[in-house]
């Protein structure tokens, strides 16, 4: 069972604005067990959208647009659609009430045109819409189905969600879903990575390993294909087994889980102290994201200039002075004198180049020393990033969480 | 001139991504004059990119794809384009050098497999990538021209932006433009704003005013449609100045400006110091990000814990016991202490509740107090806000940004 999706408007094609309807229908889509092959975006013209959902309907068997049904002249999508249906418009009475008493419900007079949208195509079935004017509709043609839905994701989601994905899983019988499961990974490359697990990523049948870069990220998706969930979640389950068996720690949370709330949850009930340099706030901003982050951060010191890193935390002059700010030595002591000065278990700092200016022959953008230390030891990382300022320091926060997580896990 | 633009990506048919490059490139293609008339998004499939791709250049004079020019084996786009393009894969000796300058920057050892992107047809202009390893490719195909552009935002972005752009521009004489001017405002909520320039909102012709809602940050943008950057900008103009008549500094900045950035630019040789509770260091690196920031940042201190607040601030404990900590008399010794403790012109403290727990009766999520001292004189502000524990602290280090901006305005 092939499925496709058609945005429609002229918006979208202006980038004015982002087509998550797509999306969204997509996930949907694929969690019913409907594959998705092609994506399009129309402008508000007729020809290119006949066209189109032409094309659609003889390579898929559904085809979904969202957009284009409102009550102006600019909305094409019902013409379109009455036209590939081959059937006579209809006013549908009790669509013209509904469109009434929205209107009525909100004390506003009805614009005369808006009653356009009560006129549908003989033998479509048509949806309500509880956050707006615009009807959907399900107009069968052969043995292909076309669903047209508004375009707002306000009105679009809520009418998915509540008619036309029970109206598909009953049409298809289908015994199969896609799920997926991502294993999120941070320190390698994405080629490091592949290197790793490429023995994942050519598994025939219906699981598959894809790998995604983000920033300062790779993570590994298995997706599955199956009768149900159950089946699915067990091919997953071997697939992930094995690969964890590869990675290891270097895997630090799966799906929607944060570094930054993973390593918080290995803290438990240690404490830890920041002493942020080139980080500039955000090691400390990014613990706090995490709800319940007061537990374990006592402070972090924001010391931006070389005279605060001497009296907010005591770095010596001489220190400074003879290795520079941007120093193993520095990194060394802001991390020990942050954890001595707050009484934390865990002392954590950072200095080096964000850019795009201060650096030397030296010392170039993105070198930067990170400083752990606890009462047994202090250790003390050099990195060589790339990218903006803004990357530098995010890549630098993510180092910082990742090194506090490989040393709480031993 | 006809544009196309095509996403490649499984993860894009599955919803697990939004396609945003699409939107961007139309938003830059409009700049140019050029007309965008379909969106496609494909899976890493070869045979349905290579037919996609087809399809596009017999209907639209430029293809622009993003994404699958990595260096794994999901990465289809070479091998479809090339096919396209009839042409043999040729090594590009500079391409291979600058991946391994690449790894090498990062001391990082390069998988062979990344030597694949130094690959391309023969007689193809490619595309430096200063974020990534993936060039980025020009293909002439008879009179089309098909760019191949990498999936990363961060990549592709810049790429379009320092490369193809201006050979676009070389290559089209357009006729028309479309041009946008954003006009960036914070403080006041979609509605209060709309009724301030309602009056706007209903111009006739060819320029435009949309309003647009951020969290924390409402935009007006003008657009206008003409037939060269001159007289769209002068259109643009003429609205602008009625707006601004209008709203005065509620406007912080225009376009890309960021408020973090707009707010440096007004302290000068004025230096500042934070005091963040409940921001937990996302003031400090909101600043921090802005390039130079250390000319005018000197330090923040996270006082997440009372502890802190009284220790590293000099609070009182007395007057945390008597207000509590999220009061105004705390958030005003603060801003007060901070300011003497650093030296700085500018104190700024925050405190309040950011949630989901630690709301009293009196004190619910979303109280915040934010105080702002100078040698002559110190205020608090009390604010209500909503949403998320991340909402909150954002739309607290927005108030506190915007607080410092209109100080600094008088």
């Amino acid at each position: 069972m092939k499925a496709e999706i058609i945005g429609i408007g002229t918006e979208i094609l202006l980038g004015q604005i982002v087509n998550t309807n797509s999306a969204h229908l997509s996930r949907k889509l694929a969690e019913i067990g409907i594959d998705v092959y092609h994506h399009t975006a129309i402008g508000d013209n007729k020809k290119r959208l006949y066209d189109s959902i032409k094309t659609a309907l003889i390579r898929s068997d559904i085809v979904i647009t969202t957009g284009g049904l409102g009550p102006t002249v600019d909305d094409v999508t019902l013409e379109a659609v009455t036209k590939i249906s081959e059937k006579p418009l209809i006013l549908q009475k009790k669509i013209a009430r509904l469109i009434r008493e929205h209107f009525k419900k909100r004390h506003i007079k009805m614009p005369e045109n808006n009653l356009r949208q009560a006129y549908i195509p003989k033998d479509a079935i048509w949806l309500g819409n509880n956050t707006g004017t615009a009807p959907g509709l399900i107009i069968k043609i052969n043995k292909k189905i076309l669903i047209a839905l508004p375009g707002p994701p306000r009105e679009m989601i809520p009418m998915f969600d509540s008619h036309v994905s029970a109206y598909m899983k009953k049409q298809y019988k289908s015994r199969c879903v896609i799920l997926s499961h991502t294993l999120k990974t941070t320190g390698l490359a994405e080629s490091q990575l592949h290197d790793k697990v490429k023995g994942f990523m050519r598994l025939s049948g219906d699981t598959t390993v894809g790998i995604y870069a983000h920033p300062a990220q790779v993570d590994l998706k298995i997706t599955s294909k199956a009768k149900n969930l159950l089946s699915a979640r067990g091919k997953i389950g071997v697939i992930e087994e094995k690969i964890r068996k590869k990675l290891g720690n270097l895997i630090f949370g799966t799906d929607n889980q944060m570094l930054e709330e993973n390593t918080l949850k290995l803290l438990r009930n240690r404490t830890i102290a920041i002493a942020e340099s080139c980080t500039g706030g955000l090691i400390a901003s990014r613990i706090t994201d995490v709800p319940g982050a007061s537990k374990n951060l006592l402070c972090s010191i924001v010391a931006y200039s070389n005279k605060s890193k001497t009296e907010l935390l005591d770095v010596s002059y001489s220190t400074i002075k003879k290795h520079g700010a941007v120093s193993s030595q520095t990194a060394k002591d802001m991390a020990v004198n942050i954890r001595n000065l707050s009484g934390a278990n865990i002392g954590i700092s950072t200095t080096g180049i964000a850019g795009p200016a201060g650096a030397t022959n030296k010392k170039p953008v993105g070198l930067v020393y990170i400083g752990l230390s606890t009462e047994l030891k202090t250790f003390v990382k050099k990195y060589y990033f790339t990218g903006t300022r803004e990357m530098i320091k995010f890549r630098t926060s993510q180092a910082a969480l990742d090194m506090i997580r490989h040393h709480l896990l031993g």
